[in-house]
């Protein structure tokens, strides 16, 4: 019998949040409140703009957009970039269905099998995933909490190198990491790409999402990768309307562009409907982005103040996005949060983190952290960090 | 300079359609009316049940939807298949972003690099590219326009099986010859990729289309592939909804299944506003579909009529989707179709034909052929096909 599935398949890697998904629903039938500091989906409402595009829309056929995206939201695109200090051409944006689908298009079309990129460190699972689509590879370069999470040096990106090297990935601000690249680093990492022919890309969905006192630099202003930078864009986590699923691919390279554009032929065209919300929520006003900022800077500060209160948990402050990567006093974080959910309750409630382990190829690493989404409001987060103290009073006691 | 794009990117075939586009849209730019014959996106209007469901759209944020799809879609599509005759059970539904997405996730979950597959030609031109992206082969099984494009005989398909055969791919009733497969030759086909363990891919994404007599018949309903039958699927021509990019891939198997999810779990999920328009049109009334129905043998039977009234062209009848096989008195379409947007015009109109090379492998068949699709009016038709004569007139002259 052949009509086995694909290896690629079979290798292709379930996230620690997802091994725990059924877990949770477990508890949660068992009648336990799960706290989940596991998810990126914010609580906070898409902007009324969205909304109004649905209630009056005027057409009477929903039907293909070009595969590119529509034109009007490419140059509400460009002038956003532009109020971002961006200069970028409509034709040089092509719209994607979602984030993930601007990252696969960007591999697909850029990378052959057995291709290597460089990827610093925890990182998103799903640009694993995303490799082992097109048949490349991921080359960690690891960072450390120790160092917040900073760029490793320069020349451990250089080391990796092989003749198999076709790019450098970051995510800046970074998920999982909430890390922010100085414009010094990023123009180290673009030299590099520049010195030996690589794609820069660069995940910067959370451009919005900067705390610290550093402006965010984009990969599209730094000169020396003029061509070779591919920017990936999402509306999702700018607008809270991640279930619309658009994005962008963004590249200044015609060549890029051109190929990137058969993958999109092929699927005909990104979501009409979502492109249509998509154009009316840049319109948000500044107020509402105001407003979802310092929501998010609150829930950090509160956050990162109250887990380093926590004995032997300790969190590096993050400067953007809306994670943190926490190491707690476990020795296997993927154990303890299954116990949490499997195991145990306090006062009929438990909490639900992502094991760091799935942001890293090499599965040693990061052993006692987790990542932790703080995507729910502070009454929310304080009764989950009061749960996870309780978990882990309890969990040491077990482990003695 | 290593960053060049992938050789995958560079072999993916822009289809014969695409290379046109630009001219039509240049003939256009002089002012010429071009009659579009080349197009899947047809003028019938989408359902009222999917505008309502988008103005009274009652939540506050547009939230991620579960990887699989929404629950409350997928019972409401396994209605649908109920009603079709066919007994699937939710959890078999897996939702996709667009049918596009489900062909490629099939080949991705199903095919290792190398696999091959078996597919009738003329074949809809993007399954080759989703081969590619999945590193896999589309080895081509010829059908005829003298034979009205039916199955070739078993022993063809038979004869191209080799050890990396993993699978066969048909599209029924067929874009773009509009052939549908009798129970006979489908249970002929199930029985090879019975005796051999190879998957069964259909896509019946046309399933509402047949104006044959005889009944569409599904591949689920086929006992000896009950657990290698694929099932494509989508609701873009159902209800006229292409842009809303609502698909499905169905497969008994759980290990497909397993393995289809960790593609959709990379990807977040399909889009939520589609989702809630595709659960909405599942409602629309029998005269609706009964009215589309209609409308588009009106047209097959106008279109066929008419262009086997053309001196040198010929067209068998169609039995179901939306689109004909035509054979032209010229000797190279891709040059005719092009002429036709470069160089001609007649009152200031022209047409906008696919050549149909796109749509086999073997470039040397099929070169007086054309895809035609009957997605406009009567009036459209009638004007286009007097075009078409007029051009082919004229096309004969300069070529004498």
């Amino acid at each position: 019998m052949k009509s086995k599935v694909s290896n690629r398949g079979i290798e292709m890697p379930a996230s620690p949040i997802r091994r725990l998904a059924g877990a949770a629903h477990a508890a949660e039938q068992r009648g336990i409140t799960v706290y989940r500091l596991n998810i990126g989906q914010p609580d906070i409402p898409s902007p009324p703009q969205a909304f109004d595009a649905l209630r009056h829309i005027d057409r009477k056929m929903l039907e293909y957009t070009p595969s590119q995206g529509l034109e009007s939201l490419r140059i509400k695109m460009a002038e956003y970039y532009h109020r971002c200090g961006l200069e970028i051409h409509p034709d040089e944006i092509i719209i994607t269905t979602g984030g993930s689908e601007a990252v696969l298009f960007a591999f697909m079309a850029c990378l052959d099998p057995g291709d290597e990129i460089i990827v610093p460190q925890p990182a998103y699972a799903n640009y694993m995933a995303f490799a082992i689509s097109a048949g490349a590879r991921i080359i960690p370069v690891n960072s450390t909490i120790e160092t917040g999470f900073r760029l490793p040096p320069v020349e451990e990106f250089e080391r990796l190198i092989t003749p198999r090297t076709k790019g450098i990935l970051i995510c800046n601000p970074n998920n999982p990491t909430g890390y922010i690249y100085t414009r010094d680093e990023l123009e180290q990492i673009a030299d590099i790409a520049s010195r030996h022919g690589l794609f820069l890309f660069s995940d910067e969905v959370y451009r919005e999402f900067c705390y610290a006192d550093q402006p965010m630099v984009s990969v599209m202003s730094i000169e020396s990768v003029h061509k070779n930078a591919v920017l990936i864009d999402s509306v999702s986590k700018r607008y809270n309307e991640c279930g619309i699923r658009i994005g962008a691919l963004v590249s200044r390279d015609p060549d890029v562009r051109a190929n990137v554009m058969k993958f999109c032929q092929a699927r005909l065209c990104p979501p009409l409907i979502g492109q249509l919300v998509a154009e009316a929520s840049i319109d948000a006003t500044p107020e509402y982005q105001q407003e979802v900022f310092e929501e998010y800077r609150r829930r950090r500060d509160f956050l990162i103040e109250r887990l380093n209160r926590i004995p032997g948990c300790y969190s590096p402050t993050p400067m953007g996005a809306f994670y943190t990567v926490a190491s707690l006093p476990v020795d296997d974080a993927d154990e303890f949060c299954r116990w949490c959910l499997d195991e145990f309750s306090h006062d009929g409630k438990t909490i639900f983190m992502a094991p760091a382990s799935g942001f890293y190829s090499d599965t040693s690493l990061g052993r006692n952290q987790v990542r932790i989404a703080y995507v729910h409001d502070l009454d929310y987060l304080a009764k989950a960090l009061d749960t996870l103290q309780a978990a882990l009073q309890a969990y040491a006691k077990i482990k003695k």
